[in-house]
Parts: structure tokens; C-alpha cells; sequence
């Protein structure tokens, strides 16, 4: 284990939780709230990372291997979430650590599940710091999947992204393109930020907002989401929404002109497909089993699909009264999760593309032993391990997500509560149902589910397998 | 396509159904009862296969190709139910069509799901004819899966099934060898029905509730299936049950004292592991949360837990109302299945088994992707098409899960009885969750379900590929 380069990005890493903890003390001022516990919190990731910065000797990034890239990603989202505590326990909003850790932990995920029963009675700049830990979490995504893991040659990873051309050792192209990424990162930001103020949203909530959609998190400041909020402003989150989830490569060749390229993405194709299939479904059953009028139930069911199939879980409506064909699709979705690529979580699409594809494929070779067809995604021919990999990634999801939903009911949940908890938790979307649906909020459920949670957050996120191989022996083995 | 051996076998399968009619004439003596329907029924079964028979030239068995084999196994039981059909119909016991259709198809298919809501009113003979019809269906399955799909190397059967040396194209080996599990099966129904016997049941009733039991399948003459019987039947059922969901040829090697080849078979350990292991946690949920004394919790978790994963469905006790972790567990239990090589349904526990290997097998190869690390089971290596083909089978299995729930979701069921209703009929089980629990029936489904249920019945008991790959373009072109 070479840990020299593992101390010098903990130490980044610390250094950018500093900063966006001291970005939260204008919006103090501003609202004339404490900015005290920015301060000490700031100061509590600051010090440890200049202290870790100067003790470690300059390194090269292409040192970093595989043993430390896989450590690496937890101990930064495990450090992220403990600091990330800190200004709600200073300041009071969530005195208990339990709550404070999952309100963290659900933040840097991405997933935006809540254990606030008032969300509007906290301190603006509070808030603020909730809705920056989603857009930082995201960042960190953006860097994990398009620039680490393919680099790595990690679970397929290289398949998703980016052009073969660009999947050796991190070189100079990779950190290149992988800066464009990031500047797209703060123009969806931006550009939606502009987009919900031109619809008469103030600043505050359009940022939060924004940091909520780009980084498909969840987290609004208000406490019934994007329900109250006019079409205009829904329309606008809608599409935000449908972008983050994409493949942030496929942004880029947009912006590069390159159309080709976006064309021959077939993972791009399915993610709309299934939009689109399961948004029309849902828009019939409202139409036809719930007297919705046209437009209200198009955008209704639209905004719901879009939200929990990129994970975001932000709500437009409650769907625990839609009729039953409405709900049950969106319990489903949950297992679907955006494009790679992107910061949506869950299996996510083009894994579910490869897996039908192998459904086929072995149908074929049933029928005929003998003949090579080759499995290919975006023109690229699967290799035996990444198919494995793949096929084996959607299987640890399943046992994960029946041995988590064993455990929360144990701890005294109903089966619906303990089941969807565990859907949205995995694949970071944010409501469930049962007792935890759009418009309520996990503060009732008891301490040792919540803790159960924020673990099955970070491993839905981290892509289960990061996690899990540091708990075998092999991973600590010569 | 060869078609004349195809024609030969279904006209061999026709007669077996027919004398199988003709042998519930003598119940129907015995209880002065109408035996009309079952000579009707034995005609119009025998004079087409005596006319196939003799249309047909002799063809040799080994002619059978893997086309051929996997038309005439859908072809086979899809004859056999509408066949089945005949003594509901013509007796009048079920005169709806879909009805006596989904009693059929749950039969052959050794599901035991029924639609009867009094069972005890039917004549002896017919209720006799419906547990036959499990006995003749599990008698297909040994053949099925013990010669059939091992010798022609589908699916990764012959990892499962016999030794390398068996795995040839049928030869006189295989086919002594299945002669000798037929015996089996024969000596298991004849040791059960002694067993019953000397509980002091009935010889109509112990006769099919051995049927019922050896082909896992789960209809019972009594209403209230075996709640009422004593603990010492519970106790014979039990261990009949767990006999009947284990590998044939771990039977076969038991007579043949090989108990070297019994100790290296890892399915039967994990079977037994995971029965055990299901059994303990519920019997400590029924012990400590629903106040049972320790023998009778232990019988009841035991007999409910061998009943779902060797898919019997015979109930000693009503799951609907244990404690949530208690029926939660068996709502996942009926994904597991018995042993390959049994007459168990579901997924079963060698491809979990498998599975579970592949997700250790992964992250071994994500950690250190250049060592060599082979895939074995049972002391075989598996091979690419053999590991892909098991993994995409579960894939298959849950794909299919959530169409079906959807589908009877929109045919107007609540959530809990339509997801348990697929599962239970993929996995060849019988009872469900919500309204066809182990104390109800499946009467009250509207016909669309009843159908759809049907259809998924034969999927889940052929092995889904075997009935998919018939509704591809590839399976017809030449």
C-alpha cells in the first residue's frame, strides 16, 4: 500500500470540505444567523489538512493503484460525512449524532432522505451547508467515475465513459477532459440556478435548488419540495433533472459538436426510453384511474419518473395516493438509476442494458452452441470479466437490498417502510414509502435503522464493491 | 427440425396420461363415485397416441437435438394440462375452462396453487386424479432435468446433474441410470405412504399426500392441507419434503453407499445450510415474539420453511399471521428452490450457490485482475457460457417477477397479492401473501390473472429459456 499518495488527496479533500464549510458564512451574514460554527468547523477540516499536506513529500496522481483507489474513495466519503456533521451539531439544528451523521452521510451520497420534520425552522445558512454537500458528493462522483475508476480499468467502468483512446493510465488527456467535465458540472449549476430565478424563485432557494437537481440529490429548503412551487419552476427542475442524469461525456461531445458520438450511445437511448415508456404508463394511469386533466398528470408523472430514476428525489406530488399500477412502477424504477457517467446512483442504465443483452445472448448461444456472437456495448466489444462484473454487481445489489430490508424490519419497521428505505438509501434517491414517502421523513425510524441507512447510502453510492473488498482478506493481503 | 422423434415422444407422453386416467377408475369404484369422466378423458388421450405412434416410423432416442428437445418438453406439458382438464370439466367439479386449466397447469407444474375454495366436496376420484397429476408432472421433471438437459448440455445442467463421464449424448449409461432414479422416485412415494399409514391416515389421503410431497407439489384432499394432523404426520411430511427437494443422484449415490460423492456435493450443503439457518431465525421469531412454546415453534418454522424452499406449498400453519420478520423471510425464501436434479422449482440452490461464488469470484479479480482465480463447483471448473448462462437465468427470473407483478397489478390486485401470487407460481410453490395465503385460494382472480399465472407456472417449472427461446426468430430460422 502506497499511503503517501493516499494522505496527499485526503488532504485535497479535507481542503475542499474547508473552503465549502467558509462559503456557508456570507450566507450567515447575510440572513444575520451564527456563522460561529462555520468557523470552528472550517478550522476542525483546515488545520488537519495543511498539517497532512506538509508532512507528506509531493507525489505523482499515477502512482495511485488500485488497492488505494478503492481505499481511498471510503475514507473520503466516510471523512466528508463525519465533518460534514459538524455545523448541525454546533449550531444546534440536529443536536443527536446519530441524526446529524445520516443527515451527512445522506448529503455527500446524494440522496437527500431527510431526518428533519421541519426543514424551514433551521437557519438559512444551515441549510445552505445541506444543499452543498450534495453538490460537493456530486462533484466528487463526477471525478470517482469519469476520471479514477476508468483509469483504474475498474467493474466495466472503461466501457461507460470515455473513448478507449483515453482509458490508459491517468495521463495528461484524462485530467484534461476531466477538467471540461467539471466546468460542465458548474454550468449546469449556474445555468439552472439563472433558470429558476427568471421564474420568480429567490437566490437562496434557486442555488439550493440547483445544488439539489446537478448533483441529483434531493434536498430542498422547503418542506414540501418542489410541490408547491408553479409549473414553470417544475418544468425547469424536470429538465435539470433529465441532464444530470445523463453521461456527462455525452455534455461534452455536445458541447465538442460531436453528435455522432451521441448518437452511437446506446445507453443514452435507453435512459430516454425508459423515461419515456414508464412516464407515459404513469401519465395513463392518472389520466384514466385518478381524474387528473392532461398537462397535470404529464407533468406530474414525468417530474416523479425523472426524479427517481436519476435518484434525485425531489417530489412534485405525492405518489403514495396514486393508484396502485402508479406506485408499484415507481418502486421499481428505483432499482434503475441514471446513465453512467453521471451522478445518478442505483444499478444505473447501462448495466441493465448489458444485462438484457445477455439475456439474449445466452438465449442464442442455447439455441446455437457453436456460434460466436459477440456482446457489445457502444460498439465496443464486453469482456468476459466486465460482463461478470456486471451481471455479478446487479446480484450483490439484490442480496444487499433483501438482507438490508431483513435487517430494518428486525429493528421493528413495517415491510414497506423497511423495504423502500432501503431502495432509496441504496440507490441515493431520497423518499420511499410507507412511512417514509414523499412527504414525510426518516426521523421516527430508530437509531440503529438510520445507522443501517447511512451504511447502505455509502455502498449504493461507492458502488457496493469499493466498500465491500475491504472487508475481505484478500484486499489486505501482500 | 427432426419432428418424427418429437412426434414418438409426445406420443409416448400421451399414454402415460392416459393410463394415469384410467388408474382413477378404481378410486372411483372404491367410493361409488361416477367413473365416466375418466374413461372419456383416457380415450381422448390414448386413441391420439396410439394413431401418432403407429403414423410414425421407430427413430432412435439419440436423434433428439437440442431444438427438437426443447420444443417437445413445452409441447409435452402444455399437452399434458389440457389434457388434465378433461376430469374437472366432464365431472363438473370445476366447469369454467380457465379454471379447471389453472388446477391443471398448477399440477403438472407441481405448484399446487389451487381454485377450489371447498376442496372436500369433490369426488375422491377427481381429487385423486389431482394429485396424480403432480406425481406424473414431478416424474417429468426427474426425466427432464436427470437426462434430457444434462445430455444435451443446456444450460449448465450437467454441472449440476451427473458425473463428466455421464455427459455425453444419451447413451445406454444415462439411461440405466435414470431407470434408477425412477425407482427412487417410485420408493420415496411408497415409503411415504407407509408413513402416513402408520400415523393412522387414511390410504386415500396418504396416497396423495405422498404425491403431493415426492413431486414437491403441495395439493392436499383436505381443506385445511396439513394443519390438522397431528405433530408425528407434520413431522413425516417434513422430512419427505426435504427428501423430495434434494438431488436425485444424491439419493442414487446414497443406495450405491458412495458417500465420498454425497460429502463433495456443495448444493446439498448449502440446501441444508440455508433450511437450517431459515428455520432458527424463525423459529426464534415465533419462540420470542408470538409466544409459542419451543417444539411447536420449531415444527411450525421447520415445516413452513422446507414447504417454500423445496416449492411444496403444503402449509402446517397460517405464515399471513406470524410476526413481520417471520413472513417476510418466506416471502424470500420462495426465490431459493430445492436442489437441481429434484423436483423443486424456483431458482434453486446451485445457481445461487454460483452466484454467491461470482460475487466472491469478482472481487478477487477487481483486486488483483491478472491471478488466475477458476469458478468451481462441485469440483468442476464452470466454464464462461455455463456461469453467464446461470447468472442471466436469475436475471431472467426477476425480470419476469416484476412483468408479472405489473401485469396482475394492473389487472386490478393489491401489491402484496400480486408479487406473491408470480413468485409463487415462477417458483412452482402454491401459496402467497395477501389474499391467496396458505388458508385461501386463488379463486376469486380474475380470469386474465388466473391465465397470465398459468402461463408463468410452465415458465418457471421449464426453466423459462426452454419456453422464451420458442418466441425468438432465432429458434425457427434454419
Amino acid at each position: 500500500m502506497r499511503s503517501r499518495i493516499v494522505f496527499r488527496i485526503l488532504a485535497r479533500i479535507l481542503l475542499i470540505t474547508g473552503i465549502s464549510l467558509l462559503s456557508c458564512i456570507p450566507v450567515a451574514l447575510a440572513y444575520n444567523e451564527a456563522y460561529s460554527p462555520f468557523i470552528y468547523s472550517s478550522v476542525l477540516a483546515l488545520v488537519p489538512a495543511i498539517i497532512m499536506h506538509l508532512s507528506v513529500k509531493r507525489t505523482e496522481l499515477s502512482s495511485l493503484g488500485r488497492r488505494e483507489a478503492y481505499l481511498l474513495v471510503t475514507l473520503a466519503w466516510v471523512m466528508m460525512s463525519l465533518i460534514g456533521t459538524l455545523p448541525y451539531l454546533l449550531s444546534g439544528s440536529i443536536p443527536n449524532f446519530t441524526d446529524a451523521l445520516f443527515e451527512s452521510v445522506s448529503g455527500f451520497s446524494t440522496t437527500g432522505s431527510s431526518i428533519l420534520t421541519d426543514i424551514e425552522i433551521l437557519p438559512k445558512s444551515v441549510l445552505f451547508w445541506r444543499s452543498m454537500t450534495h453538490w460537493v458528493g456530486g462533484l466528487g462522483i463526477i471525478v470517482l467515475v469519469i476520471i479514477i475508476m476508468p483509469s483504474l480499468n475498474i467493474g466495466g467502468y472503461n466501457l461507460f465513459t470515455l473513448e478507449s483512446s483515453l482509458q490508459e493510465k491517468i495521463h495528461p488527456r484524462i485530467q484534461s477532459v476531466g477538467k471540461r467535465l467539471l466546468y460542465i458540472y458548474l454550468i449546469l449549476t449556474l445555468l439552472e440556478t439563472l433558470f429558476l430565478l427568471a421564474g420568480g424563485m429567490n437566490l437562496f432557494e434557486s442555488v439550493c435548488h440547483s445544488f439539489g437537481t446537478v448533483a441529483t440529490g434531493g434536498f430542498s429548503p422547503k418542506n414540501t419540495s418542489i410541490i408547491d412551487y408553479p409549473p414553470y419552476i417544475q418544468y425547469v427542475v424536470m429538465v435539470f433533472m433529465l441532464l444530470a442524469g445523463t453521461n456527462f461525456v455525452v455534455h461534452y461531445y455536445l458541447i465538442k459538436r460531436e453528435f455522432s458520438k451521441i448518437r452511437q450511445n446506446e445507453e443514452l437511448k435507453f435512459y430516454l426510453f425508459v423515461v419515456l415508456i414508464s412516464g407515459l404508463i404513469i401519465t395513463g394511469v392518472l389520466y384514466f384511474q385518478a381524474n387528473r386533466t392532461l398537462e397535470p398528470a404529464f407533468r406530474e408523472s414525468f417530474f416523479q419518473v425523472i426524479s427517481i430514476i436519476t435518484c434525485t428525489g425531489f417530489a412534485s406530488s405525492d405518489y403514495l395516493i396514486w393508484p396502485t399500477g402508479g406506485w408499484v412502477l415507481i418502486f421499481f424504477l428505483m432499482f434503475f438509476g441514471g446513465c453512467t457517467g453521471s451522478t445518478a446512483g442505483g444499478i444505473k442504465m447501462a448495466r441493465h442494458l448489458i444485462a438484457l443483452k445477455n439475456v439474449n445472448h445466452v438465449i442464442r448461444k442455447l439455441i446455437a452452441p457453436n456460434a460466436v456472437i459477440p456482446l457489445r456495448f457502444n460498439h465496443q466489444k464486453i469482456s468476459y470479466e466486465d460482463n461478470n462484473g456486471i451481471l455479478t454487481f446487479i446480484l450483490w445489489y439484490m442480496i444487499l437490498f433483501i438482507i438490508g430490508t431483513l435487517f430494518l424490519i428486525l429493528s421493528g419497521l413495517d415491510m414497506a417502510t423497511s423495504s423502500s428505505s432501503v431502495a432509496t438509501a441504496m440507490g441515493g434517491i431520497g423518499p420511499g414509502f410507507g412511512t417514509v414517502g414523499p412527504v414525510s421523513n426518516f426521523a421516527h425510524l430508530p437509531q440503529v435503522s438510520k445507522i443501517a441507512l447511512s451504511a447502505l447510502m455509502l455502498l449504493g453510492r461507492l458502488e457496493i464493491y469499493t466498500i465491500v473488498m475491504l472487508f475481505t482478506p484478500w484486499f489486505w493481503k501482500k
